[in-house]
């Protein structure tokens, strides 16, 4: 009895690299924190918050006019402390000393490696939300921030179309997504890339033999008709990247190829709409999975619905991309002709 | 056997209120077909281009670097010939002149009605795609434009809402929809709308009870803090529309009320990678149904998943807005604190 | 001797409608102060700040990154206080009170004849900065949020034509400018519309043969080949507005005709490259002035120049539109054809 | 007499990099050029279009709703051809023989060139307009296509500046622009970049010196308070480009550095009002210039009206960076305090 007249404390942090949407659902999180009379902490940096015991108290009114915002007003940061013992019973030793009931960690697979390593030292409540523009979680259709950087790197690459439509000109753009091919396959789709290459569809061992392909599909082209011709290419996939396989083209096919790596600009930004609704909706989730003593799981969204994942499943790599997407960029990419 | 042989020959138009995605849906078939060896006719003007044979046809050259733009390089136009029996005979004589099998509408639910009146006069495949920004379509969980008129609306709003922020005032923004609220509901929550007014959370009949609450809830707020306050508003739902309800509220609140009707601005514009990719997906899936032999459907996208409905329960507007996103905002919104 | 050694004190305050940019102007007020020494008080919320002694201290870590923001951090207002002598001596008694040597003060001619109604009372200098989207202040060629707005009206004017180009219909948009054409004549250009009805080409008593114009001109179009055609009107000229004018077409032409009001949406967004720049040139050179002891006067930017003119001066509305631009929409609209 | 009444008949080419705004002016050619009744040939592919007799006939409908595209609807390309008298001879007998009375060319100063080696070989009249994004034409104050990629790299680098600052991190971000610093100090004010190295203010002997200063610099920030910290680099400068100097930052400073060169996004992109009313200006200019019998000139716009610049003079490169834009990033970016 005298626990429920207790006021639950939330703890809140963004850990990992930035994704648009954070800010969303720190404002989420702390409306529907107010809304069930709960109190929130926001501490700064990631985990270095914890570390280092700086915070601040998050009220209705320190996030207005936030939720549009690129960034995160509670700032991130790589907690390499976190790898240490040490490290994580002080951040520990600071959830108990302020009375943390629960703790949201927004983040990805790292941020969620950091709860788990503090699951035996704490008994409160850890709640993740998959906030990276990577999509690489399992247990949600979308990450917070996966939208927006797709909407970004198409922004982007439609500049990049007009430039190479203007020339008939080849054109290689690398992408991020570390290690999936998510953010590939839907940008190429979303901007009738010619090519993408991706985890999904390249052997690093058959270099030579797709470099023979891309060089003939390109020939084949021109010979139909001259146009502009784009390859999205995977971070972390071709060795040396677009600038090895520029040049390859160049020496190998005699093509004249521009080259752009899209980089940070990836990360930031206001977010779409849709982010902004994931992350509002995944925050509620997370307020009211507290409520229900929930804990050492991820919130996320599957088929419209909201979804409660063990940490340990969500962090496995398992999502695959959307088959139909792939056959969608089969059946429609100049490649295949 | 024979038929075997014979080259299909598809039929393509655009009906209705134009939607963002709509290019890239055309891209989509035509490269589709091109790479099932169809032949594929786009039609003028809606079903104007039926009943006047006006068409081109439609290779990939055609469709270059279209994906991202708005609007439909087919054009459209309401056809009020299709309701009457002259107009659907005549509409029904030119795809029998022009041996037409398969005929693919971009529309919403007066393109289907279309679709559903030359059922009745002709053999050849009918397949509709759900092109509407109004998302008033059922089997499916997203229309075609649908994303992006949601981000356009919020863009829009992110800048009254600079300004509303700087003035610490209210205002009154109209939003299209038709007569349902994914639209008011979606960017409400999007834009952190202090209230969302739709067909979902208010009766007519109650219009003083809800003028009364909005005033004591704004006047509440200004005891606190002063800050910005938007309401939202679903076109065709307050009698007079936003100018009536900005009208009240200075009369009987004495509240100094912007007011801003979005209009047209909500329909054009380069698609979002969503629409461009739902887009891509329902064209390339609406060539497979007609090698299927399908007929009678709309192609749509249910959880991730391409679905067939037919063409009669498309248009049933049984489609509600998503209960979490209802319960969400009553869990942000200040209305409810 | 004493007087050199002691540190200035700056005031800044924005009024009047806001503008994009005034951030940016804030941001580089703040930071010049900083280089010189200076200190920088912000008062909220416009003259009320000073009225109502609310106001806060402007150091280089108070504006990090608010140069890309819509709206003001430091709050705009009217306020109607300072039209009596009342209001202005209880401003005045603020500045004196904190011992303010200088007030510049951002905003449009209303925020000027504050200013202008203050120097009888107090020996402080008195500088102002052009802010406003509706460039009607002399002395500058352009004002701080004016190619702000003009891009966003571009913006949301090429979705129109999207939607107005898919069924070749006919548009008229209103644009803001309060009493002159220089929104209406630069979008107009920019966006090739058909049409300009402007202060500076329409006689509000020739409406009728104006009206008779137009419907000829449009259905010469349509003998030619069907296509969009956009009306740009400015606000505050024809009787009734957008849609009035839009109501005449229906009635006297027969012509079915799209209403588009852009409104507030003009005001906010982040600025672009140009309203940034001029911001912080202003800014800084305000700080230069107040150094060289100049007061009575408003910065602008003249051929590239920064000058200095007497505030009396600044508000005399006599700049008028580029002939150029009237020549060039003369030589390539349709409507001369 | 004879030739009064003969249709005078326009060459136009678009050539080197694609700029912003060319199928702005390429409307305004076609479109003034129809007012003047001439005739109007659009070349293809630069002065290929020339050597190889491509070219269209350019009436109003075909440069309807291409104002707002990137790119160019002439397409560009290089042509080496142009560097040899054989090439320069094809050219000119294609405008013989086409009886081509005056050849416009939208490009930059290698483009210029080409108009140059012609004139010893031709008597038609040769106009030039300022196309290129690098603003490195004499002549005129900008050139078509400078602000929308002084436009395009402030939002990309906004971007930037959100993951900056959610880390406290330091960028280095490489900007386009040739040879000069027009695009650096624009888009470094513009985002009020921390640090701005350019042609103008640095001297590569000097490079360990300036890499202490900015070591220093961003160790004094540090310890005042964490934030983001951007320096833009312009390309053709710092040795090995933006990945050496992050590289030695890293090394000699242990700093954490972000890197980004923007490339090509900063060509495409729709026209920001700024490009499309100066490329309306001047293609009206250009046709004027024509019936004037002008020759060997570029047209220009320098303090808001049109200037006549011969084409020797605009090539020499003599257009530096605004002192005030100097003096004001010396006065608000953090270096200096």
């Amino acid at each position: 009895m005298a626990t429920r007249e207790k006021t639950l404390k939330i703890g809140l942090l963004t850990s990992g690299g930035d994704a648009p949407g954070m800010n969303a659902a720190i404002q989420a999180i702390t409306l529907a924190a107010a809304h069930h009379k709960l109190t929130c902490y926001g501490f700064h940096h990631g985990y270095n918050g914890l570390i280092n015991q700086d915070y601040c108290i998050l009220a209705p009114d320190n996030v207005t006019n936030i939720i549009h915002q690129g960034g995160t007003i509670l700032k991130s940061a790589r907690c390499p402390e976190m790898m240490t013992q040490t490290g994580i019973k002080q951040a520990v030793s600071c959830l108990i000393k302020e009375n943390i009931d629960a703790l949201i960690v927004i983040g990805g697979d790292g941020s969620f490696n950091g709860m788990l390593a503090m699951q035996d030292h704490w008994q409160g409540k850890l709640i993740g939300l998959p906030g990276t523009i990577d999509n690489d979680l399992d247990g949600t259709d979308f990450t917070i921030g996966f939208s927006t950087a797709i909407n970004t790197a198409i922004n982007a690459i439609d500049k990049i179309r007009d430039t190479a439509d203007a020339f008939d000109r080849v054109f290689v753009v690398e992408l991020m997504g570390r290690h999936s091919g998510h953010i590939a396959f839907n940008v190429g789709v979303a901007c009738a890339a010619e090519q993408i290459i991706s985890f999904e569809n390249f052997d690093p061992l058959a270099q030579e033999s797709k470099l023979a392909k891309i060089i003939a599909d390109i020939e084949q082209q021109k010979q139909n008709k001259a146009h502009s011709y784009l390859i999205l290419l995977a971070e972390n996939l071709w060795p040396g990247g677009a600038h090895a396989l520029g040049e390859a083209l160049k020496q190998q096919g005699n093509i004249d190829v521009g080259i752009c790596v899209l980089g940070h600009i990836q990360r930031g930004g206001s977010p779409v709409a849709k982010d902004r609704i994931l992350a509002t909706k995944l925050g509620v989730a997370a307020i009211e999975a507290i409520l229900l003593e929930k804990s050492g799981i991820m919130i996320g969204e599957c088929e419209s619905k909201i979804t409660h994942t063990p940490l340990t499943k969500a962090i496995q790599h398992q999502k695959i991309v959307n088959d139909d997407l792939i056959n969608v960029y089969d059946s429609t990419a100049s490649h295949m002709s």
